[in-house]
């Protein structure tokens, strides 16, 4: 398709980190939850790198927050998720597949636990918030569902530790992996997680109040110029090493938490009145048919992956890929896909027909950043 | 902002006519429901001129269907919306706000009435898909509620009933407005309404099949050769000086139905039982406090906006303008904004803050193409 050209309007919201980013000199965004979400600075490659070796600095203020309180907000919260929260505590973070009652995932989001009647739920790419809604009115919970003035901005990369310390002091650097806390930051106090949708460390800060982004995006770019820090994004080619899914790339309403290798977070032996709970019991018992899988394809790097790409043995349909980048690491194209119980297993070679042509596709074992 | 690019994933969904689109020398998109939107071909302007003088083919696959079927399915529409649907027959489409608990605009989607126990919803950018299965999961209504196999294609322009009859036959023309019948084409019989978003005039295609895609467009292209038919999207110009509101554009979860002048549709002396009644009530006795208003706002052309420009009565805020374009037949540029009580009368001047300087925006009276 070359290289369309994204026509803004209102629709397609701005964030608090909106100019700082185009001072930065973003080159290409996507839209997520209806908010411009980058995709490349330099290259999506050289952001690659940077990303790998430095810190960078990523507006992810589309993962939208959903507020979630009142005496009946735990009970709701735990019916949205097969994942059994009995445990959680306060200043925890979850990671919970959400279904509709087909048992079809409509969302892979963050849970935080505020307090014992209050919860944020960063949200993937769909209006979770609708979901929720229906549910407690048709229900009748007793729970305030809204979407908080609050915007994530993340710290990413190996010298996340350093420069988080440096705005918040030295004790958030002994902040255990999916916990948060708040921190002071000039006058405020921010909620700040150890999380972020990369493998390389990090941190994300949930900014309160839209018109404080540009302070405190200035204030971490200020902090780090001797660490190299840059304004970045989510990249393609380290999430899909670190086999991070993206919901709509990767899965959709038409795959279950067990295709989507979530069954561990599954816990309908305890959870047995979660919304979707029907859907869902065939494959707790018997397992998926078919499940998301890191493969790597031979050849040159390919064209972005911009739908699926069929997956064969033979003349017989194995599976699809769903995205795919040239890896600089691991010297092939790193991919995610849904393969076929039959075929899954791996060290199985498929055959990958791409837009430039067919390719032998290797299923691995794990990601490839846990190689 | 210049002029963004777009990186294209899955999660941005391509269309039954996306290749056709992309031949068709598409220059630009929006995302709406995550799917790709075309917002201009030759130019927003070309295109404009061109769409009020002959016939335009337009992939607005991006208003998906939700189906809602089943014995609970009519009760569940009619509390889905404050609008009245009982005296709503077999054929007919009608406008429909939709509202949230606290009465704040979800979406203002077309539903059309299939059979007693079958309506679609024809959706603008958002969820609403969730809303409606929360609200029956939660309610335990006996409806299923998917989206089908269906993607509009507009036929739209003064020539529309020259081309709809060479492919329909003579007697769609006979089609009265928002009402929609099935028609022959090839071996498929399609649902086929008279309505779109323009004030040229057309038809909406409900092509069932994505794979009949390619086939389709060709087919309209082809039959309308003599009648210089192009492919097009939605107008921005057009649309403004037509008064024809886009959710999230020019209203939001923030706004009432009466904020966005939809009370005509809000029966809430006959329809006491909708989803959100109570956040409804006040205003539907005392009226809103803001409402939405076309605007001629003087001098040369404005940059777009991207964002809400606020509009002052000396130093008191008096709304914002949320949609603006250079309209060439009006010689002005035309707006839709959010507009105090205070300061809607027809005639009013206010100030607005554009991004190229204070300009004089003039209320006016109804749309431009009511002038």
């Amino acid at each position: 398709m070359g290289l369309p050209i994204l026509s803004v309007s209102r629709r397609l919201r701005r964030t608090p980190f909106t100019d700082q980013i185009v001072e930065s000199g973003v080159k290409s965004y996507t839209v997520y939850n209806r908010m411009l979400l980058p995709t490349s600075f330099e290259s999506v490659e050289d952001d690659y790198h940077h990303l790998k070796r430095d810190v960078q600095i990523w507006d992810v203020s589309c993962e939208r927050q959903i507020e979630i309180i009142g005496p009946d907000a735990a009970t709701l919260v735990q019916r949205l998720t097969p994942r059994n929260l009995a445990t959680m505590k306060i200043g925890q973070c979850r990671y919970i597949p959400v279904v509709d009652e087909t048992g079809g995932m409509i969302n892979d989001p963050v849970l935080l636990k505020l307090a014992d009647d209050r919860f944020w739920i960063s949200i993937a790419d769909s209006d979770l918030i609708f979901w929720i809604k229906g549910l407690a009115q048709g229900s009748q919970y007793n729970a305030k569902i809204f979407e908080p003035d609050v915007h994530p901005l993340a710290i990413q990369g190996p010298k996340s530790d350093e420069l988080a310390a440096r705005i918040f002091g030295p004790e958030i650097t002994q902040l255990g992996f999916f916990k948060f806390a708040p921190y002071k930051w000039r006058e405020q106090t921010l909620y700040v997680g150890r999380s972020g949708y990369s493998r390389q460390g990090g941190f994300e800060i949930y900014l309160q109040g839209f018109s404080n982004g540009a302070q405190l995006f200035n204030d971490l770019m200020e902090a780090g110029a001797d660490l190299n820090v840059r304004a970045g994004c989510p990249n393609l080619i380290e999430r899909i090493e670190g086999g991070l899914l993206s919901y709509g790339n990767d899965m959709t309403s038409e795959n279950s938490p067990f295709e989507c290798g979530l069954g561990k977070f599954c816990n309908l032996d305890i959870v047995t009145n979660c919304f979707g709970f029907d859907g869902l019991r065939e494959e707790f018992i018997n397992g998926p048919q078919q499940q998301i899988r890191s493969l790597s394809i031979d050849g040159p790097a390919l064209m972005p992956c911009t739908d699926v790409w069929s997956l064969y043995v033979r003349d017989e349909l194995a599976g699809h890929i769903t995205s795919a980048a040239w890896s600089p690491d691991f010297d092939t194209n790193v991919a995610l896909g849904m393969v076929h119980k039959k075929y899954w297993d791996a060290g199985t070679v498929l055959t990958a027909k791409t837009p430039d042509g067919e390719r032998q596709a290797l299923i691995m074992q794990g990601s490839f950043a846990d190689q």
